[in-house]
């Protein structure tokens, strides 16, 4: 499978690597390559750096990335995440399965952010409107990136969700992240795309309990009766 | 300790039954006590009914109720909860703890509802601000009245939040959640107030769990790192 994963933060670097890991090829899109590969150390390596270290991953404009990809995977910021879309040939997503991971932060005003869109909308579906022919799935945005691609990392069973409305895309997705380690009953669907507004609108309560726990190693599990 | 709970469905009842249970004073507050005493049986038992089950349990307006209470909780709809809390003197809240366990749902459209407040405020704090004399601490918001008041029916670990500015009057509550049944373990602070955002915002993943899990018997646990 050839996959295109949009942005170039710890969250695209951390699924472009386990994705090639795994054995996919993959291209890792940005808006302009020249300046990602000038762009010095600070918070993360270099992207050379990064680069030097996973050899099979390649780098290369949103619009090339995405051109012959079977997957596209949206880890940019929420807030310029249309503007990412946008940059690609339509036709290249004709029927293209688009997961999203991303969440719709709001930094503009500090700590605690607060949602872009939220309540009676979501960002996987804004993309989806943007991009009518591909698939959305929303999935992943409820762990941080080294849960995402590591989820033996916390102890016992933990959840991740996917919406969308097209099933045989959450299939995609749940075939990506059972390669990711997560198991299939872990994966919990929570129907159409619509349902990416709870997962979207849960980060403020990921936020404090960051905040509370101390750290972004945490996931939920969800705890079922009897009946 | 005296308390009065406010709204007589299915979360007032419940709350109120446990709070007498576990030897306190109290009072269910309606809008008018007549009119809830001769609403027929539907979805549950008429108040009368379900009453002479509670005999411990007395029937009050809300203002009535309020008067002389320790502790008030909200459990009124969201949609009418500034509404209930503005019925009572602003006096008789003066120092006093507000439990919201209430949740801003609007069905006005149907299912799955929106929120009426969200992201950058939230139900508990325009009841704080409308009721600037009183405690507010959110809390039990995000699980179903038949688990808020027997946790035990969850096997497992499985958390509770609060929320609140006021770190008596979140004790108040952890003392309460601890009577009925949950560990102090967990129990977990948010922090302030407007931690409250993230616990309401929980609301619609909580309706996509429900549906995916076609229960409302169900929880959170949130599972941590090593670090």
């Amino acid at each position: 499978v050839r996959v295109a994963v949009l942005g170039t933060g710890d969250v695209g670097r951390c699924l472009a690597a386990e994705l090639a890991e795994v054995g996919h090829e993959v291209v890792v899109g940005t808006r302009e390559v020249e300046v990602t590969r000038a762009r010095p150390a600070g918070e993360h390596a270099s992207f050379d750096d990064w680069s030097d270290a996973h050899p099979g991953v390649g780098l290369a404009t949103y619009a090339e990335a995405a051109a012959g990809a079977d997957l596209v995977v949206n880890a940019a910021a929420g807030v310029v995440s249309l503007e990412v879309v946008a940059a690609i040939d339509p036709a290249d997503l004709d029927g293209v399965v688009l997961l999203d991971v991303s969440n719709p932060l709001d930094f503009s005003a500090g700590f605690p952010p607060t949602l872009t869109v939220a309540n009676d909308d979501s960002l996987a579906e804004q993309l989806q409107r943007a991009c009518p022919g591909a698939r959305v799935v929303k999935s992943l945005n409820t762990v941080s990136h080294t849960v995402m691609v590591d989820p033996s990392r916390l102890a016992g069973p933990h959840e991740v969700f996917v919406a969308g409305d097209d099933a045989d895309a959450k299939q995609v997705v749940t075939d990506v992240l059972v390669g990711f380690g997560w198991s299939p009953d872990a994966v919990v669907d929570l129907g159409p795309l619509r349902a990416a507004r709870g997962a979207e609108m849960y980060l403020p309560l990921w936020l404090s309990l960051m905040q509370a726990l101390g750290t972004t190693e945490f996931n939920l599990h969800v705890v079922r009766g009897e009946s």
